[in-house]
């Protein structure tokens, strides 16, 4: 009976495969700790250092490391590891006094930004596919991005923190049904109707359900993680809960680091937190110089050197950054003028949200090289910026 | 200008990609979890509760998991962090002092089942090639399974543990050089000798550059991975430099996991060597359940199940364990009677050695179908076995 070698576990431990996939984790770990510490050295966030790091070893420089699916798989538990000790950090109760100013900032911060940018394409002449993309792929805040920055200076509990927070996870549900239009468009020209309001429904319900029951359900056991009920630490059962609700929703379409967050915001409610934090450090140590520094790792500078290019990165870049502080400053009327302003730079960040957006675009066709290119570097532009102008705030 | 879908990121966030991947990652930890918590309930080896569950949700029982670069990439970070962690509780004065009997107990321990595994084939009519790999693949013993055996049964500070442990190690560079002779006959039909003196010679320089000098180099600077010199914790630049010091080993062909054991080595001697403890614990509860679970994933429940193949794994299985014992009882002759009954059993477990060995075999030709499950059976058996055994010791 022969057998087909694809099939067959490869023999990692004794061949070349395992040894390059430990190489790019290695170099990238590396890169990134060294841009982490150099950054914090001279006095800049520490998050910048990490993405200039993976521009440093990706593609565009030195090009020690590609993008492949191992690490998009580590990138993404990066910043699901980042939204879980987030959630870790917040109370529901804190989340839903912030609930009103969090939803017109989120509401606010997407509407210009969308509309600004399929004004801008449709004017530079883009057919009204690709406009939609743009214009979706400029709306949503990227939450892991300003979250790490808000821990960074400190200000993650802050309440500016928490309505930034609300916004960018409303943000993210708003940007998932503008990427369900602009996919629509693009595949049969229209808008399925019933299709949005099943999403924009499944995503309600699912947040609702754990935001709220889940958090009650945690809160009335707080010893459910604890020894001896299921394990001698809340270390595992609260992980294996993390990826569980990130897991179910990319499964029901939503972004997998909702779930994450959903899961911190429910662990926190049990009296385990103090120890589940001291245990969740490591791997919040370990996973997310991955997400940062694979944001880098996609930039491809070389597609970017051109004088037509870089206008064009010029105008969406300071297009993306007007309207989206204008919208979540129209959004923030009411509260504190600097914690508005906290608010309207916090939300500027695209970070993975706007690359995630610019690559379903370019699998359906709707987005070209040149404009794929673009929006990364316009996402890597206004999450450079953010912390450093967050920081002299 | 287009671009070519396949040469962009995946938008992970928002396909069934990250759904799949996130889903599969959630079940094998939930599994192995609730498989360890079941089997120490009923006063079992942990691990044989993980093993056991990943056969229970891959391709034999279940099917919700199969085998994949990204599960193999966990499996392999499994047992990487798994021997650093052993690195990291032994001192290398500890593993000097029982250099000579786990030099004897290695080399004995190899030299018998490889011999009885030719004889056996070419008993059976197999081919020359085909004997040369079913040696090589029942010589080597699991460093992984037999340590996480001895730390699970609190025997891991003990002579014999260590001297498993040496041994164990030994047997993985023989293994190195029994895979380079079966690979090199496979394909020209001779022994390379000079490859293979440089391959041994490059093994033993690595291991005693790293062993020697590095922890030399660590114990004369214990202060190295401590705040302020290089970074705030002393996690990731352990991490860094156990990544670092495996994917070398990786590079030049040798196991990742010497590597992650000599890494651990050289972090053990430096004063942090506690608190590092307390912080790579997180890391090493959670990777490891997915290389136990994987070695369960691996097997192939269907294509054992015919009468001719369970005889061949009966005969397999029993050969691999008399030789195995018998060796490494031979070698640790001039040691206390009960501790050198825990040696040798302590040696039998095949775990992840067998497999890729096989898989390797199974590559180049020389191992079937048939062949590779009959090895995969003998390496899960001789693993389950194992830990109860030792623990009735």
């Amino acid at each position: 009976m022969p057998i087909d070698p694809a099939t067959l576990p490869l023999p990692l431990a004794a061949t070349p495969d395992a040894a390059s996939v430990l190489t790019d984790l290695f170099l990238i770990l590396l890169a990134a700790k060294l841009g982490d510490e150099v950054f914090k050295r001279i006095g800049q966030p520490a998050i910048v250092g990490e993405i200039l790091a993976g521009v440093l070893v990706g593609p565009s420089v030195l090009g020690f490391v590609e993008p492949g699916e191992v690490l998009e798989v580590f990138a993404e538990l990066g910043v699901i590891f980042l939204l879980f000790w987030v959630g870790l950090e917040t109370r529901v109760s804190e989340m839903r006094e912030v609930g009103g100013p969090a939803l017109r900032v989120g509401v606010a911060g997407v509407v210009l930004p969308f509309a600004g940018g399929i004004g801008l394409a449709l004017a530079l002449g883009e057919s009204s596919d690709t406009s939609v993309f743009v214009g979706a792929a400029l709306a949503a805040t990227s939450v892991g991005i300003t979250s790490a920055a808000m821990i960074d200076l400190g200000l993650i509990r802050t309440q500016a923190a928490r309505i930034v927070l609300g916004a960018a996870i409303i943000d993210d549900i708003l940007a998932l049904l503008l990427v369900a239009v602009a996919t629509g468009i693009a595949a049969s020209g229209g808008i399925e109707v019933v299709e949005l309001l099943v999403i924009s429904g499944l995503a309600l319900v699912f947040v609702a359900f754990f935001a709220l029951g889940g958090t009650r359900f945690m809160a009335s056991r707080p010893q459910l993680l604890e020894e001896p009920r299921f394990s001698e630490s809340p270390l595992l059962p609260a992980v294996i809960l993390c990826l569980g609700v990130a897991a179910l929703a990319a499964q029901i379409g939503l972004a997998a680091i909702i779930g994450a967050f959903l899961a911190g915001l429910m662990v926190a409610e049990t009296k385990e937190q103090h120890p589940i934090e001291d245990e969740v450090a490591p791997l919040y140590a370990f996973f997310p110089p991955f997400f940062f520094a694979f944001i880098g790792i996609q930039l491809e500078l070389g597609t970017l050197i051109d004088g037509g290019t870089l206008a064009l990165l010029g105008a969406v870049t300071a297009l993306a950054v007007a309207t989206k502080l204008l919208g979540a400053w129209i959004g923030a009327r009411g509260i504190a003028k600097r914690e508005a302003g906290i608010v309207a730079v916090g939300m500027v960040p695209r970070g993975e949200v706007g690359i995630i957006v610019a690559g379903i675009g370019a699998t359906v066709g709707a987005i070209d090289g040149q404009l794929f290119a673009v929006i990364v570097g316009m996402s890597i532009l206004t999450t450079i910026a953010v912390p450093s102008i967050l920081r002299r705030m």
